[in-house]
């Protein structure tokens, strides 16, 4: 099958830091609950795990923001932990309540026990969602591929749910280096296939979301997830025929460690909202293109003071490419989609005054 | 009344950058819940409320870890959210759950109708709890004082309870700004009036706990949090008859910020684990001591990785003096506290040869 070619680069353009005429803009989480014709196709498809194994199903809510906001790319709809699941932890969803795995790890024997899957049997369900979506798209905007970062899968695959403290992976960590080691190799191993799968499906763009990093000391980040991080970019297959597939990482609160990340080898380094975005152009905007970053809770407020942040944030940047705007996390469910409007229109509207001061 | 002559003064020395034997060491949240002793004091108490208002079992509590460890500070039994309670709304601890407000802040009229209290009578409890400490320390090791930050107690005012979004004060915040800061200047008068309180009746050391100022951007951290921190340090009355009142400031998730901290007139800064911390003494150490940051997750391990990690955090600070030992948050309630032993063992052990050498 050949793809159709892409009416609007703009995206991949900024990663790769070409020159665009605006500023390119999607949300981390664009697809879901603030959209309520999100919470019509959730409902159809029962609950949130049918909707990521039901291609078109997922195919329909990663087109819904499209069809709202003129945003410049879309993203899979599906989870990072689709990996553990697939790992054989079993994976489920409480209602109410956030994800939970029947079999978390706990010991060396866990971690042996381990399965190491073929992603396109699988996790075949995922490639196949690429490719619908990648069909219906048809060469409208790029499409974003993702995995969670092996440190941040790990977390869940240990504690066996969300945590605050993260006693048990840490404790892991701490005690059982070597243990832990060996899991994050192994998770490794499964998000380099998964990824290289995503591409060769079609996923024009490829997101590592390292989350939970920002809850390690500068050594242990370094050596339990950085190091993994790394080991990914360098296998990835980003050359392909549609052209170079940029990667970008990004660990929420990970501030200080910008100049670290972007010697991986990623495109683009992911911004949370603590950073001021101009301060790390000036530290790494050499190396890497920038993605972010907004608090998400601005979108909390009126349209008016939305559009100012937006203003100050591009102007933080500055001119010239290398700039995707986004969130710093995920959108809320309470958000009032009007609200994303403004702040995607003003994004357009804005950095296209910047990008032609610049060309004069 | 005459203070009895403190026999162990190594965490005021410390603070004030003066020449010290050994590092000292603390904990925070050391009267807790992963003492037995602690848990039977509560009981006899019945709630949490009941404990901190009633100054003979606060100083029960108080006193609790100093009987185990040989530490170095004891710290005010007692919770940052008395002042918000005094304010007028109303606080509860629902079984099994976080704090809570009856009467959260939501409007420009739940700020006015705030009440400004007379600290020495709606917190006379606090100032009773401080003075009954200081006589059952007779002087064994100096008592800190403590405060929420303007900030974080906003947060709670304004949500009614813990949060992990910040949705309604962010909203506030970013929506309302004056009365945002409306709300801030009268937390901020209070503050103040209840450290200078907690001085008066013979704290001899005060920490401000900035826990959530981290989940804010740079420019609104510096508005919204250290802005009124800043404020607070210079109206506090901290030379007394028994001598300097050091200031710690502690902005969790603050990495980014501690050069701007330390400009902001206080005695000391504390540090989470996200940090290296001879890195900070690079950046800032001239100018303040600091204290930190062993990552509480760390007691999950087992006696010798502790000691192991307690001498890479001492060897990090180096030689000289401007060190206390503590861990980057709270203990958890689940920690052995013979762990706790194995660190405080450590913290002096090895110190005492930094200090040797420094000497010589």
């Amino acid at each position: 099958m050949t793809a159709a070619p892409l009416q609007n680069d703009r995206f991949l353009r900024a990663l790769l830091k070409q020159p665009v005429d605006k500023t390119p803009v999607w949300l981390m989480r664009q697809a879901g609950r603030y959209l309520p014709e999100y919470r019509e196709t959730r409902k159809k498809a029962g609950d949130f795990l049918s909707l990521c194994k039901n291609a078109d199903l997922a195919c329909e809510v990663t087109l819904q923001p499209l069809e709202r906001f003129p945003l410049d790319a879309a993203i899979l709809f599906s989870d990072i932990l689709t990996i553990p699941d697939a790992m054989g932890l079993g994976l489920y969803f409480a209602e109410g309540e956030g994800p939970r795995f029947k079999k978390p790890i706990r010991c060396a024997k866990d971690v042996e026990q381990l399965i190491i899957p073929d992603v396109e049997v699988e996790l075949g369900y995922v490639m196949n969602a690429v490719r619908v979506i990648r069909r219906e798209l048809n060469g409208r905007v790029p499409l974003i591929g993702f995995t969670g970062s092996p440190w941040t899968l790990a977390t869940y695959m240990v504690e066996g749910r969300g945590s605050s403290t993260y006693a048990n992976v840490k404790g892991m960590m701490y005690e059982q280096p070597a243990l832990m080691h060996q899991l994050l190799k192994k998770t490794t191993d499964v998000v380099v296939d998964y990824l290289n799968a995503q591409i060769a499906a079609g996923a024009q763009t490829v997101m590592v979301f390292d989350t939970w990093g920002g809850v390690l000391t500068p050594r242990d980040y370094k050596e339990y997830s950085l190091q993994y991080m790394t080991d990914i970019v360098s296998r990835l297959n980003t050359d392909t025929p549609e052209g170079k597939v940029p990667v970008i990482l990004f660990t929420k609160g990970g501030a200080q460690w910008l100049p670290e990340m972007a010697e991986s080898g990623c495109d683009a380094l992911g911004l949370d909202w603590t950073v001021d975005i101009g301060k790390v152009r000036k530290q790494v905007g050499d190396k890497v293109a920038l993605q972010g970053n907004m608090d998400p809770c601005m979108l909390y407020a009126g349209p008016d003071r939305i559009q100012q942040e937006v203003r100050t944030i591009l102007d933080a940047y500055g001119s010239g490419s290398g700039h995707v705007f986004n969130l710093g996390h995920g959108i809320h469910p309470q958000i009032n989609p009007e609200h994303v409007a403004a702040m995607v229109e003003e994004v357009h509207r804005h950095s296209a005054k910047i990008h032609a001061k610049a060309d004069v």
